[in-house]
């Protein structure tokens, strides 16, 4: 039987990539829905390739010359448009690849809606985890994860107990600056930032790589998807991102998930579960060939974001909301060269500081701790 | 409900460490039977701890000495001792580890008696892999395996569609000798060949493992255990043994179990399966400690052992059964310091080349095979 898919963030890199998964296997999956934001040359190639039933775009103008070109797709547009994408599809699975916390509404409508949901935003569950997994509870939907560290925890659980699983260990490259000292972070441009040596992916999560921000909304991601207390999630370095990340248990075996740094991997995982399907465009895993691994501790002191977002973790609330929502802005900030790439974590963690957090927000809460802290740090660097 | 436990070579390597696995906890197994051959110091301390109702030895005398040490216990001897122990026990799961074909018989009576076996003596499954499995079969028992390695693969297709794993990755350590080329392994002394690198295990085990015939006869017995073909099973070099194997699946993901070299591990999940228990005795895994893991290709030139072992598998029939039992005798030769230890690998190619193989044999003609096989290496060092 063909999946029907759902795909919600459609020209971004995991949008991208969820297209090229669907291409490779077309006798299993059907793209039916499609949203995506400002990128109509890439949104038009994609509708032309998956035929979707309806788009939702992020301006109503795109969605009237859309429709034009297309007229046997539906239309719809903004964040109305983006929710009404999510809500009324009756889609197997949604994959939530929105970036940033715009992803939050439309994956809790998916969820509302029963839908399993293949989850690449990890600032929907960053921002409003407990939120999000209550409802996946009520609605009994799956949270599959994308993300390849949550995948690889995913697939590490398989067959498991999961009372027995004692620690997560993430697995983290270091990013594009792992051999700069953080003097030698001074200056770094743009270009520099976005330059990952592993993996690749879309800017913001490149840039959020390189100051580890990225592994620290992991490790909030891995506390909701899997329940683990923040004491047992560990984050350790690994150069070469081949060991995606990793499970210990009770009896002290560690149970791990290999691979060659692929994202097309991970999407199709959460597609297939529990089943697998063969993938053809991914190089096989060859450990002779690369010869060595290295793992080394994080220093938090070197990677402040990481231990910001381990304190943001442990108090909860609206705390990682803000965390996540000055991190976006700032990242934005430094993206459009009006700060230093090392004033980042420093204006997330003075917003925090100001923060006065509430411990279990609703929806409404949390949109408006979101907005007040992005406000927050536009007001800082004014 | 506390799990009984019959223990088939009960003093060697991996029948201590069983002992050890049980002391840890009394709340979760006790061994109700036990099987032993001339260590009777041993033998004595094992029966003082675990008050098994019956016990087999090797020698009569032993046996008589034993019944006026311990009147509450029964004493068995001799091969059909071994055999009675294994046929008659009521335990839930039967450890076979005793070491070399010896231990073929009591296992097929032990499944035959429906008992679950935690298989340790891989000679077993490489002398009659396909009479075990089909009994196996037969009987609806599970053969458990407790190599790391074999562990490890059973570990990493927990959960999974057996018929999506593509590749079974068995890791090697190399052994004592692995920085000698072949030239300088002219000459080598026994105390150098005992000196693994990283496992504590029995002295043939350790000699296997510097030929490598041990990972040749881990080839063989992962063929059996997960039915795959010989061409689908990849062995690597690494050096540490801290992945101890891995699976590569379908989709390219590989699963991989990894921890300490302890193999109370894997004994005490063979007895746990499918749950985990805490392990207290055993270190956990740091690998920001170990630091670097190596993995390198097998050369066979330097390792002809493992490729005779690759042929005799894909032979199939009387192959292995002759492979294993010219290699028992060719290493208890080394052992008494009657060849060099270059001499163990063209032993067993002589034997091989002179046997005409049978290719579905019963029971009786593995036994004979093996017998004629053992004969023969002796008749060639005369």
């Amino acid at each position: 039987m063909v999946k029907k898919i759902s795909l919600l963030g459609a020209t971004g890199s995991i949008g991208t990539q969820t297209v090229d998964v669907v291409r490779e296997a077309p006798d299993q999956f059907k793209i039916t829905a499609l949203a995506a934001g400002k990128n109509i040359g890439k949104l038009r190639e994609i509708i032309r390739e998956t035929e979707p039933e309806i788009v939702s775009v992020d301006a109503p103008a795109d969605a009237t010359l859309l429709s034009g070109e297309f007229p046997k797709v539906e239309f719809v547009h903004g964040r109305e448009g983006l929710i009404e994408v999510a809500a009324r599809s009756d889609a197997d699975v949604v994959v939530s690849a929105v970036v940033g916390s715009l992803g939050l509404e439309p994956t809790i409508e998916a969820i509302r809606n029963g839908r399993n949901i293949a989850i690449a935003n990890k600032e929907t569950l960053v921002a409003a985890g407990d939120i999000v997994t209550a409802e996946a509870r009520r609605h009994g939907i799956s949270l599959l994860p994308v993300d390849s560290e949550h995948s690889a925890l995913f697939q590490s659980l398989n067959g498991e107990k999961a009372e027995r699983a004692e620690r997560l260990i993430l697995t983290a490259s270091g990013g594009s600056f792992r051999d700069k000292t953080r003097d030698e972070l001074e200056g770094v441009t743009i270009e520099q930032a976005l330059d990952h040596p592993n993996w690749s992916m879309g800017s913001k999560l490149t840039i959020d790589s390189a100051t580890m921000m990225n592994k620290g909304l992991e490790v909030i991601e891995a506390h909701h998807l899997f329940g683990m207390p923040y004491d047992r999630i560990d984050v350790l370095i690994h150069r070469e991102s081949i060991i995606h990340s990793m499970v210990e248990f009770a009896d002290t075996s560690v149970m791990a998930q290999l691979g060659s740094p692929d994202m097309r991997v991970p999407i199709q995982y959460a597609l297939t579960w529990p089943d697998r399907l063969p993938r053809k465009g991914t190089e096989r895993l060859d450990l002779a060939k690369i010869g060595t691994l290295h793992f080394e501790e994080v220093d938090l002191n070197r990677y402040p974001a990481l231990r910001i977002a381990f304190e943001a973790g442990r108090t909860g609330g609206t705390a990682t909301t803000v965390m996540n929502a000055a991190n976006e802005t700032a990242v934005g900030l430094f993206m459009e060269g009006r700060i230093a790439f090392t004033e980042i974590e420093g204006l997330v963690e003075r917003v925090l500081d100001r923060h006065a957090v509430i411990s279990s927000p609703d929806l409404g809460t949390v949109l408006e701790a979101d907005s007040l802290a992005r406000k927050s740090v536009l007001d800082m660097v004014k």
